[in-house]
């Protein structure tokens, strides 16, 4: 199994079972998340960012305005800490103690810096608009050279990273299991409703497929 | 209107039109999301942690193992930045620049305090399973004493937040607008599927009506 490191810093302490450095989980997380959020300490003071990322091999495109304060704190070197979470299952138990969440959250640690190559910019942006919405980037105008500059793109690299997890069903105490409550789990997903086209668009642009077959990866 | 007092911390500066202190908008983010992220600084490094909220008044409760060392470290007082983030649609322009995201996401910065009390910490337990599921706290057995001893529950009072929301359509350049591509929202939602009984459920026990009527508020 392709594993990331486990450092002193993303080892999972609590529930050990539930942590993993397993590569590909890491990436599939990355990948399933529509958002991340993004943590860094700014005049001594820990900021958590809510952002759209995207996953390319062993980087992460982050992108945005070249006035984000966010953007130009991470691109500085600052130390960052990223986090997407994937919210599968209300775990229902018996008792009020024991409801919880099955969740998958990938984790990732270190320094962004921003891309000044406008090829590998166009890429990462390109990469983000896949990530959205897969099958729309070559439905699009791509990035023209001034969308280009008036575009932040940071890179960041996956090397200390974990994913914790929780599955399964509540962990109800023998005691509690001849209550007559209800216990299992509440499957929820984040799911597409129909496509609103924007005020201005033209009648007869019809909403393209890639929008009705949209899911998470 | 009722606000919150913006700090230097907590004021929008990228896009101050879509930035609010607005306590209702703050209060019902925070009641909407299933969960937040939880962002402080360990050993000079900051850390992004997904865990369940809660909210009562202007006061939100976390809650976990007395092992957690996120718990611990902020109920040693470290400063902390609580994030919550409700995806609303993705917004897809003519031009890949010009994808986004809807969105709405509170930010709430400060310091949390671990509850001693066992009544408060009984109310922020059920608390907590009222946030995740509606009518759920009444249908389940109340934290006993021993459930209460083995619980860690922390308590951060609202005082510098933020909330910062984007809707609407794309924001396409006039030179876009007679390309021939798609413009719009692609509506998302956190939804529900069919209730899965655990293994070890009595059958003849049916699934309650708060679980086939949960959404988020």
């Amino acid at each position: 199994m392709d594993e990331y490191a486990p450092t002193e810093r993303t080892r999972v302490r609590r529930k050990p079972g539930r942590g993993s450095y397993d590569r590909e989980l890491v990436h599939a997380i990355l990948d399933e998340a529509l958002i991340c959020h993004v943590g860094f300490v700014a005049d001594g003071h820990p900021y958590v960012i809510p952002t759209i990322h995207a996953r390319d091999g062993e980087t992460i495109y982050l992108h945005g305005s070249p006035a984000s304060r966010t953007l130009g704190t991470l691109a500085d070197g600052t130390a960052c800490c990223l986090t997407a979470t994937l919210i599968d299952e209300i775990v229902l138990a018996r008792s009020a103690r024991n409801h919880s969440l099955n969740y998958r959250s990938a984790m990732v640690l270190g320094t962004a810096k921003e891309i000044a190559d406008p090829a590998e910019k166009e890429l990462a942006l390109r990469t983000v608009v896949e990530h959205m919405v897969p099958g729309r980037a070559a439905a699009v105008r791509g990035p023209s050279e001034k969308d280009l500059e008036t575009t932040k793109v940071l890179s960041m690299k996956i090397e200390e990273a974990s994913a914790k997890a929780r599955t399964g069903p509540a962990a109800d105490k023998a005691g509690d299991l001849e209550l007559p409550n209800w216990a299992g789990v509440l499957p929820l997903s984040l799911t597409a409703g129909d496509p609103v086209p924007a005020p201005d668009l033209a009648r007869d642009i019809a909403a393209p497929d890639h929008l009705a077959d949209w899911s998470r990866p």
